[in-house]
């Protein structure tokens, strides 16, 4: 059963190492981005790059899923903040995405730490996305603050 | 080697369905933007999702990978053109992103469809988004147009 299907569509131009190109989503949620290889693998001088648009669909589908896990045991996060930090390494001579690191911080009230803990380890194993990212190794820091 | 680290943040308030939150880059690319249950699974209405954001992941990685595989065959792209539609679907009662199919449109000048077919199927095979996203079917749909 098809829940959903959503699409981005690239361009390039020239070379890698001197072209350029660009990143566009359907919904419009945000315009038409430039990338450029210098961008990705140097500073990002305010460009987006492959590794940090699945930094965001990481954070923010483990986001979700924490909510829903938190939902199963009665409790409504007041507030979560989730980030991922993607690190693309050469492994074998080819650039490689090895990791994806989460920092989980929650505020949710009449829950205890091992309560959370729990939801935390129910939603690393629920996260669509964790799961679609089965060729990098995904490590979870959760910390459970004071509402 | 580490080529390249890159994070991105999301929050989320309440819980799954009715809750709401946000993703933003840390490079600024694009701002904070809105995601909400109801617009990843029904009509996305303007917000991005997570996995829009992994299709803007992988047609832009597969656009650079092509460009490289290109210069390999000291051919130059004048224009690529990359889709990634990705498909969120229940497998054994969890939503899963069971696929990414790309779409390529490729105007390569001096280069014929056998040679353009083969930089595509080292692209595929080198592109590190196509490799992180293993939980998945990956597919390329390839075509060489008149440049």
């Amino acid at each position: 059963m098809t829940i959903a299907e959503r699409t981005a569509e690239s361009t390039w131009q020239g070379g890698l190492a001197r072209g350029h190109g660009t990143v566009e989503p359907q919904s419009k949620a945000f315009g038409v981005l430039p990338v450029t290889w210098a961008a990705r693998t140097e500073a990002p001088n305010g460009k987006t790059s492959p590794e940090e648009l699945a930094a965001a669909a990481h954070s923010s589908c483990f986001a979700m899923a924490l909510s829903l896990c938190l939902g199963e045991r009665k409790a409504e996060p007041q507030r979560l903040t989730v980030s991922s930090t993607v690190t693309l390494d050469e492994v074998d001579g080819k650039p490689t995405v090895v990791s994806s690191a989460l920092t989980v911080r929650g505020q949710v009230p009449g829950l205890d730490a091992a309560g959370f803990r729990a939801a935390v380890d129910d939603a690393a194993a629920l996260c669509p996305i964790s799961r679609l990212f089965a060729g990098a190794q995904i490590t979870v820091d959760a910390t459970l603050e004071s509402a």
